[in-house]
């Protein structure tokens, strides 16, 4: 019986439009990668679970899709498990592969796996897509890709100031100008929860700080007192929130924040030789700025953090974040391997560019044009000259059947194709061809030369 | 605890010379796709089962990777199956997903869910990966891509002439020549079961002729007797073991064998029509031959059935297939629309092309220079310099700490940079670089627009 045909939730089809405008943005981002000495890796869609379990804190786990085992798989199914109907604990046995979650593990496996293969300082880029069983909305998928361009054995901060240029560089070549790469340091933040004498509550003072822009100064205040740390404390790093003015101007008002702490002047150290460096390189289009509340996910970087903002006339979350995390390929036993590196959000920029119309015209390939079908004598002739096109890189195609003219014609309307040839008997003996302009309606007879010069310049 | 990392079996990681080769042979399949008129969608990952299951036969579905039902997915199991403790009966309960086998039933899936939004004939094209829970072995995956390009909603015949063009002109754009693009056509094979009387054992004798070349004539002969074909039958067709010649003398032949089979001089009819057209057209480097014993999953193919074996000199099964088929969409309750595509062997051709050595050196991308870190002003200095180059499309990059000088040539040498520039005290001061090639050891002081010139020349 036929089936009505649908996708699963948080997963989509890309028709040939939204493939082409994927495919720019990816394109985009693979030149500049490679022109900053980032090179490509492939790594499997699953990974053995172990891989995986254990990576992305609880939450993680769950969210993670888990692959049947294949045949007879309650064979082998925990017994105890079984009987009890837990599926938690029943699905280690019966599931041994997982779809990647994201592409840093499987990067930090990749790098420990081959690591007598590779030359370090190694820089790879991977794009590729990820999978997470998160309850899919408006802009969250259960399926998407991550562009992420890492550098691994490397502890330079040359790094991080390659990294804003980057960012600066695939923005700029995607047309996006006003885009804020926003940075922070984890040495900073430490340095605060150090100087208000509650480094033990690091991350839940990180995690209120980085709330500032949603919930405000007293929303921020209150969840740190809600969190056990004292009005006194907070009272301590007021200037926090009272941080205004470009970067050297905070730099300066940080210093005396941390004056007594000596991971917070190390941090700031480090924010300035990155703010330094890219004042005297300059950027393209992009702007560097400290925001001291930026956090995404603590635990894991250990220096410099990154978040891209979007222009501002445009309402988007974060276009892109990465960071600096000291220990990426500890948790497969290669210890003291630096990591730092960043990544872009495909969707949002795909939507950003639309909402912007900042996408080229002739994004979408299409054939420069289509040939009427006359009847076989004609599309064999027609075909000859379609191969002559072709081999010009001209993209052309003969209408498959010997259909009324009026749908052929629609049939090039419709794929919006800019011109048409039309090739009778009579453009055969005199071996022309009548050409149409399907937007000016204007029509010629030309010749095999002529008719691709016409073709190529258009493109 | 450190886990030994790995990967799963039939699985791969990629280096970076593997994603540019492979990336290599996309590009040149995807802009001859585009060429001819073929336009990219992509779908899924994964689908719902009921859209895959009991498409592919007993053995493709047991060949089907499911995906565990997120949660507690205990709690809608079937409480039979469970107490009975039936894998197979209890898959459809606890998994909802499964991963893509091929890229034909999504793309029917497809076809039938946009009807409404597509303009046929719809020609699309569509690379991505696939799964399948095969036994590994040499060259067979369990994660691998398939490069298709199919048209719908067209049963014109011109569509059969442009694939063969279409695999001359990937092949010749891949610098591979000799393949030969054998043709049958289910029409012939039909038309030989009605000849000898054996319709209703066409698949029996179809499955056995299709082994011709692996098993010899005798052994085909012997697998038919067994499969209930009577001798006299067999000596019916006894012509078609003979047949030898080029496509017009293996077509005279044929005629005279399938004389009274209104099917098969439909077949022949067929195949005349698309081999005169190409041999009116030409074809670049491949070779088409008709093949009378070519089957490919026979109940699939209604018409044309392609195969493409690489040249003679490389032991090496076909590295390309496909054919047409009537009713690819009936499936989704979306009768008559004839479907007919072909589809690239990614892993085949990649290991052909390797064996050839017809990668072209420059494919494995990499950056043209290395500028050498002296320290901070220095590396300030080529920085500046680097941000030029990239500028004018040229990969560079900065080595990232002030290493030893030897420390930094030899990682020059070990990813097998061209050049590297060194830039100290002295060069700053006159606004210079030192070039060096690394092949030829020579040595040179450029200025900014030397330093471009020469790389871009080089590139």
């Amino acid at each position: 019986m036929a089936q009505k045909p649908s996708i699963p939730k948080g997963t989509r089809d890309f028709s040939p439009a939204e493939v082409a405008k994927r495919n720019y943005i990816i394109q985009k981002i693979q030149e500049q990668f490679q022109k900053f000495g980032f090179q490509p890796i492939e790594t499997p869609s699953f990974e053995n679970s172990e891989t995986l379990m254990g990576k992305y804190g609880e939450e993680g786990d769950r969210l993670i899709f888990k692959i049947l085992n294949s045949g007879d798989f309650l064979r082998k199914a925990d017994k105890q498990a079984y009987e009890e109907q837990d599926s938690q604990k029943l699905t280690a046995s019966i599931s041994e592969k997982a779809l990647r979650y994201d592409l840093t593990v499987p990067f930090a496996r990749f790098v420990v796996q081959h690591r007598n293969e590779l030359e370090f300082p190694f820089k790879r880029y991977q794009i590729q897509p990820v999978w997470r069983a998160d309850r899919p909305q408006k802009g969250r998928f259960r399926e998407f890709f991550q562009c992420d361009a890492d550098v691994v054995g490397s502890t330079s901060l040359w790094q991080e100031v390659e990294f804003v240029q980057l960012y600066d560089a695939v923005f700029t070549a995607l047309g996006l100008q006003g885009v804020t790469i926003k940075i922070n340091n984890r040495k900073v933040l430490s340095g605060f929860a150090e100087v208000i004498g509650e480094s033990d509550k690091l991350i839940d003072f990180t995690v209120a700080l980085d709330k500032l822009d949603k919930i405000g100064e007293e929303g921020v205040k209150k969840e740190m007192q809600e969190k056990g740390i004292s009005a006194e404390a907070i009272q301590k790093i007021q200037r926090v929130f009272d941080l205004k003015g470009d970067f050297s101007e905070k730099i300066n008002v940080l210093k005396t924040i941390l004056s007594t702490s000596e991971v917070g002047k190390k941090g700031i150290e480090e924010l300035e030789f990155i703010n330094n460096s890219i004042e005297a390189l300059g950027l393209e289009t992009a702007k560097l700025d400290l925001d001291v509340t930026l956090a995404r996910g603590l635990n894991y970087y250990t220096g410099a953090i990154f978040e891209v903002s979007a222009p501002e006339k445009v309402q988007m979350g974060s276009i892109g974040g990465g960071g600096r995390y000291d220990d990426l390929t500890g948790i497969f036993g290669m210890s003291d391997v630096s990591g730092v590196g960043i990544s872009f959000g495909l969707d949002r920029i795909y939507l950003v560019l639309e909402e912007l119309d900042l996408f080229p015209e002739t994004v979408s390939r299409n054939i420069e044009v289509l040939f009427i079908n006359f009847g076989e004598n004609e599309s064999l002739y027609c075909l000859k000259a379609i191969k002559n096109l072709r081999n010009k890189g001209i993209a052309a195609e003969l209408y498959p059947d010997e259909a009324k003219m009026k749908k052929q014609m629609n049939h090039a309307n419709k794929r919006d194709i800019p011109f048409v040839v039309l090739a009778g008997a009579e453009e055969i003996s005199n071996q022309k061809f009548t050409l149409k302009n399907m937007r000016s309606g204007e029509q010629s007879s030309v010749s095999m030369e002529e008719l691709s010069a016409v073709l190529r310049n258009e493109e």
